[in-house]
């Protein structure tokens, strides 16, 4: 299938294994003459890659970048983009327990079902390792929008568990805000007791979920198609793409089921600039009928704790056999820092995506 | 674009707006020789079409479906089905309202941005009567899946306000127990309790949000693609490209943020039946890794309240100038019980696209 | 499958059978602000639609489109537009004859081995009724292609048989030679040599082959993907797409096969407007690499004699046992005339998403 | 654009140029279990690399595949399959020649007026080795098709400039025949001509052009759609996505243009295995009404004389200045030879996407 492809115009396709030789993507319809190179690569994927902090999983990847084509003299060409990724630590473990056993709330058994046998190398393509060429799309998608529209994408880590951070006003957090601590959270005092949080979780052998926030500001109002390929449809997809995402909603959400029509409307008004129409506030998170409203485009994602646990957990093998299973070593007791720069980059493919349709349907 | 289209294998096409002639669908993909016939769409169409009871708008519209293409002899061809609505009661009424203002909630700005100008009537192609036709293909959806593999597909209303039905079993609620009331909740007594909350809303000149349930059983596990086009995500894509759906959510959904791995892990069983495997919980909502399990796939969908209220709202004209605007008449003062069929079409058009695409790749 | 749908940006989908209700189109992603009504698609609907002239089928069909989506106020609205065209005459004749046996050259055989039946009235959908929508959306295509770019495309019969038409410089061929005759030849005596032929063919209850010949002028330079989009590549699916075509060529086309590389080359010059450059000759057919290079496009198909003949013709039923068939009365003796304006439409319905694809991608 | 994407089920997605790190694709929707391993894609691509003759370019690339995904334990996954293909011979020269001169026949110029600026170092990705990772694919696809149908798919070398080979039964050619010399022409006589004069062409600093005839045996019927995406179709698209290719026909192709109904339809017969059905003749090439027959599918493809030339040839600078330019060096004097494993791997990628595509649909 065309499984493996995301997007209409701006649109990546992807191919690797967590064990293989490496992860690639190929990048196709980004406009020609955009200055870019690994330097505008290496920034997210850092943020992305494990080993990055005590909070993270503790396998260690470089996840350097080699740009394959699509670039000449330090510019894109306007042909297609390949950007290789290779793996370096795979440790050559014994994965006959994972082999023949299926690892609670991994996609083991349904690979099984799905193609007759799987590569059980830790988790084969299901494996989070193929988001680190999703980042490196998103990159070269983050700096298009910026460069040609000066749009802005911001994710952070908004609640672990029961910790909720304190974010009044979700369009001005900055990257600096959520770069400044480890686990990706710009409320500071919050963040320290995340961390607190995630180590416990460790101690315990256990993991922990929550939700990250993404706002993408400056979006100019008018992207998105109006029936199926609603923004609100694309990003949802987007999201729901990523692994361990079990929720996502824009705006106030879940929230609108007890609201009432009166107190749920946003009011228009006239904006700031002369000519421009806003809304006093943004329960509508930035889409109205599915097409960008000018506003500030804010979702949320649900995500949830590591399946994978250092204790003993009860399953069965592949011939149905109880037994037990532990993940002993290189996993993340929550998954929320390092989701972060994922959730960035499928929200700037899919913006990326509908600025170059809306391109060309409407002219500019 | 081709944003008016949805679904790779099972696509669905459509055309058509509020008070043009008419809506289309073409769908294309369906497998030659399923029985049907106008007959195998009418029940839903009458589930979803306005002026169905006192809880929803009084628009009247018979919805009466015309097979255009694509059936002979009572049974599919294999080529594509096109099924054509035609609009009845567009009322000659003045437009005048909302053709310059800008209804609060509503498409008519976005559209103006996105596209120059609109057809004001009634909300164009941003109306609800979009989704008759959606309904229709849905119907031939799921009767492709329960012949071909016994699949059903319920939903119902789970929470209106802050009532909240009780159902233990999502997987057991049937479509008699949804249609023994017109709010289509199966539980009886908050069924009762939603009416009044709805009448209510109609007299204060305002409307109200809630949650959808939907539940697919005996989904075979191995359906949906191990990245971009994960179940989740396409059914995710699904939701969202309804109108007024601001949250989406499956299995646990947003109750995984504050749940650990220990608790949120369902442990894999044998199955009732010799060589099957099953898990004892469904927090994963019948998807991992984006492949269905065989366990039911159950999903949420927050509703905001209708935005078109009777009552005067604060607004703006085109040009920016502060004014007011009131819906007299025909909407619903609840969109629930009308987006029931909706998300159960949807819901069965991703299930008949990967049944398909399953068999493309794994035959059979 | 998506296979009702054709192209990318500019997308049309389609569906509908000889003896059905009717043809339906869906055209996706036309611009917003298109002058556009039915009158604008009348004028190629009557050059395509049987019983025209003495030279084509007696077939009676009005061909008279509806509109039923994406226009308001006379112009496109940025949203799908669908067109209807019932069929009116479906004569209840006796279908006995070609329901249990198999039309040489026809798609019944290769319909049954896929279907596993099929709608045999008149060919379903497989016959060249199909082809009325076609052109309905290509007059869309071309409206747009000309009020956009100021492309201009006129096709026309380039041989019947041993006739071949002079046609010195198929850019320099109006659309008003080409419809100063019955049979779309732009060389008047040819033409009539060309009728007396068709005429004689039928006569003969015969049927004969010929070469159509299509021409874009305007179209700038820089149209079309440099890989597998190729602009000939397109074109060329367009044309394979059409009912009989069984090759297709541009430029000096199957010429080349003995020719040298230095007689075959364009040479590069000046071009008469400041900045621009040009070829000599247009050996090249207007396209370098796959991308259009401002010199006219030039393109030929071969088109088989019409395979329904009055005459008796073995074949076998469907149980493979031998036969004989005739098909009597109304089908084209000669396939030419009316397949011009299909042609046309095509290649209108090519270079119209090229056109927005570029605009995507390089932004005008 | 999606331009660098081939194929619905069985889709590739290419990139990569001349002279930069590699080309790389990725395959989608193999069905998992097909044995695979490097060891299935050098043959094909030994025939396709430069150097491999005195006919062919004298560039060495030994075109050395790497899987780097897709592939578990000697088989396919499932899951995306990218093969990397890394340059070698790029010859660190001086391109300030072809820098700024248009070359004759190139895509120098429509590069540079579709994208602004290009990778003008040896073609960048109009250049034939983005065809290597083709190749590679389409040994995949060939493999599918026949482990899974018997599929057989063998091209030749039909014609180059005046010398046409003696070929009676297309369906009979094998590969022992075409690779029993290097020009690739299964007629052992004309193959020594055609040998000769393509060494008189590269004495004379010229090239010549040919006709490349691919044939694919045991289709089963009832593979391809009946509209858009016929056989015959996706087909001729895949041919001229080639480079050089200027004209496709398939069966009795342009020979129709002449031929009467009478004498160019096929007459269907009993088959030699009791209850199938055949015809006499093959003048449809093996597809009806889009849909494949089960006779031999033939095609034959126009290849243009390689436009680059030792010898002066006269051109303009980018700014329009006439000037002259000459090739030096490495390039094919005739293209046919190394065209066969190309148009073979795209005949091989269109049927096997129609495989997939017909068991999607009709179950097996």
């Amino acid at each position: 299938m065309a499984g493996n492809s995301f997007g209409q115009l701006f649109r990546i396709t992807t191919a690797g294994e967590s064990h293989g030789p490496g992860n690639v993507v190929i990048i196709d319809g980004v406009p020609p003459g955009l200055q870019l190179s690994v330097d505008d690569l290496i920034p997210d994927l850092q943020r992305r890659r494990p080993g990055q902090s005590k909070v993270t999983t503790q396998r260690q990847e470089a996840d350097e970048p080699e740009i394959l084509s699509g670039v000449f003299d330090g510019r894109t060409t306007g042909t297609s983009i390949a950007v290789l990724i290779r793996n370096q630590d795979q440790r050559s473990k014994d994965y006959s327990d994972i082999k023949d056993k299926y690892r609670p709330g991994h996609a083991d058994y349904t690979f099984d079902a799905k193609y007759g046998f799987r590569d059980y190398r830790g988790g084969g393509r299901s494996s989070a390792r193929e988001t680190s060429v999703r980042v490196a799309a998103g990159a070269v998608a983050k700096k298009l929008l910026t460069e040609a529209c000066g749009v802005n994408i911001v994710g952070y880590v908004k609640q672990i568990g029961e910790l909720v951070a304190d974010v009044e006003q979700p369009e001005s957090v900055t990257l600096e805000q959520v770069e400044s601590n480890i686990v990706r959270c710009p409320d500071a005092d919050m963040a320290t007791r995340m961390i607190e949080l995630i180590e416990q979780m460790r101690k315990e052998e256990d993991s922990i979920g929550g939700v990250s926030e993404l706002v993408a500001t400056n979006v100019p109002a008018g992207w998105g198609e109006p029936v199926f390929d609603k923004l609100k449809a694309d990003l949802g997809k987007a999201m729901f793409s990523l692994p361990a995402v079990l929720g996502v909603e824009y705006g106030a959400g879940f929230g609108v089921a007890t609201a009432r029509g009166s107190e749920n409307n946003d009011v228009f008004e006239q904006g700031d600039q002369s000519g421009t129409i806003q809304t006093q506030t943004n329960r509508h998170g930035g889409m109205l009928g599915g097409i960008s409203s000018g506003m500030p485009i804010v979702m949320r994602c649900a995500i949830k704790p590591t399946s994978s646990l250092s204790r003993e957990q009860p399953t069965v093998t592949r011939d149905g056999e109880p037994t037990t299973i532990a993940t002993k070593g290189r996993h993340d007791p929550c998954l929320l820092p390092r989701f972060v720069p994922m959730g960035e980059a499928m929200m700037a493919i899919v913006l990326a995506d509908h600025y170059l349709r809306h391109r060309a349907q409407n002219g500019g």
